[in-house]
C-alpha cells in the first residue's frame, strides 16, 4: 500500500493546553484549523484512511515546539471523529503529556497511534525524507496535474499564515513546490483536495 | 460572474435550537456536518466566495422542514468563520426565528444574506432549476472530469445518511448524477473538492 504524509507547520498554535474549547480560533492560536485538517486527512464517509500519517508541528507560546504525530495504521476506530471539539480534546491530551517531556527527539504515545514530542519542523522533514518524496503545497508551485507521484508522498502545508521565509529556504532543495490552483485555500480544504486527487490517480 | 449552488439535504438535523453546542454530533442531528460544509462552500484563505449560494434543508425533529439559505453576495464580511461553533450559532439564530414562522414558502432574513423558511427539499429544487443546471453528487455518477459545466451550476448532496429513495426518485429526471470518485467522502470534503475543481476549470 502506498503512503501519504501531511506535515502542517502551525506558527501560532498554543503549545500548552490552556486555551478555551468554546473559543478555539480566539484562544488556541488556531488549533481549530488543525482539527479540521486532521479530519480532511483521515476521514471518509463511514471510513478511515489507514495509509495516512499527519505531523502537526505547533510553534506558538509558551513552550514551542510541540509535535503531534497521528499514525493511521495504529489509531483505533472512533478515536478521530469529524467534529472539531472531539479532535481538539485529543490535541489537549497530547499537549498535557507534552508539558512534562524534556528529550529533544523521543516520542511519547498518548493513545494508540498518537505521539507527542519536542521534534522540530526540520526534524520532521528529515525523518520524512528517508522514505518519501516531499512536496510543498504553494499557490505558485507546479500544477498538481503535472506531477508524477511516486508511491510514498509527503506534503508540507502552512497554516493561515503560511510558512516563514526560513522554512521556505530550508525546504528549497528538499521539496518540489506543488500548486492546486492560483487561489489561496484553507489548509483543510487543500488536504481534502489532495487526498481525493490522489485517490483518483490510484496512488 | 458564474454562480454555484450547493443544496444539502440533512435528514436528521434538528429543526429547533435545543441542542448542545458542546456536543453537536451527539445532540443536533449532525449540524456539525452542515457547519463544515458551509465553510467548504464559502471560505478561501483570507477570502470569501461571493458567487456561492448554499441551501441547508433540515428535516429532523421536531418541526421539519426548516430551510436556511446563505447568499454569498449579501453576507457581510466576518459573518461566516471557519470554526464550527461560530457557524452553529448562526444556524441556532436562524432556527429560533424559524420556530415562529407559519407560511410555507416565505423566507425571513435573520442577518444580511441569511434566510430561514419552511421550504421543502422539492421547493428548493424547483426554484434552483429556474436558472441553473442541476447535478446530484453520488459515487455512482458520471465522472466529474467528463462533465461540461455551464455557467450556473447547482449540486445536491446528502448528509452522512445520503438521500432517501424518494428524494432520488424526485431528482431522477431533473439532475445528472456526478461522481468525484468511487469512495464515499464526507459532505464537506466533497464541496471543497468540487469548488476547487470548478476554480481550475475557471467556472
Amino acid at each position: 500500500m502506498s503512503f501519504r504524509i501531511f506535515i502542517i507547520k502551525a506558527n501560532e498554535a498554543r503549545t500548552k493546553a490552556d486555551f478555551n474549547l468554546k473559543d478555539l480560533p480566539g484562544t488556541s492560536g488556531r488549533i481549530d484549523l488543525l482539527c479540521r485538517t486532521l479530519s480532511s486527512a483521515f476521514l471518509l464517509s463511514h471510513g478511515f484512511r489507514k495509509n495516512v500519517r499527519v505531523w502537526l508541528n505547533l510553534n506558538g507560546p509558551p513552550i514551542p515546539p510541540k509535535t503531534i504525530r497521528f499514525e493511521g495504521q495504529e489509531i483505533k476506530p472512533k478515536t478521530l471523529n469529524p467534529d472539531e471539539l472531539s479532535t481538539a480534546k485529543l490535541i489537549i491530551k497530547a499537549l498535557k503529556v507534552g508539558e512534562t517531556i524534556k528529550e529533544p527527539s523521543k516520542e511519547h504515545e498518548i493513545l494508540p497511534g498518537i505521539y507527542v514530542s519536542n521534534l522540530t519542523f526540520e526534524d520532521i522533514i528529515r525523518r520524512t525524507l528517508r522514505n518519501s518524496t516531499l512536496y510543498y503545497l504553494h499557490e505558485k508551485g507546479k500544477d498538481i496535474s503535472q506531477i508524477r507521484f511516486n508511491r510514498n508522498v509527503a506534503f508540507v502545508l502552512g497554516d493561515h499564515l503560511g510558512l516563514k521565509i526560513e522554512d521556505e529556504r530550508f525546504l528549497e532543495n528538499l521539496a518540489e513546490k506543488v500548486s492546486i490552483g492560483r487561489k489561496s485555500y484553507l489548509t483543510s480544504h487543500v488536504v481534502s483536495y489532495v487526498n481525493i486527487t490522489l485517490d483518483r490517480l490510484m496512488i
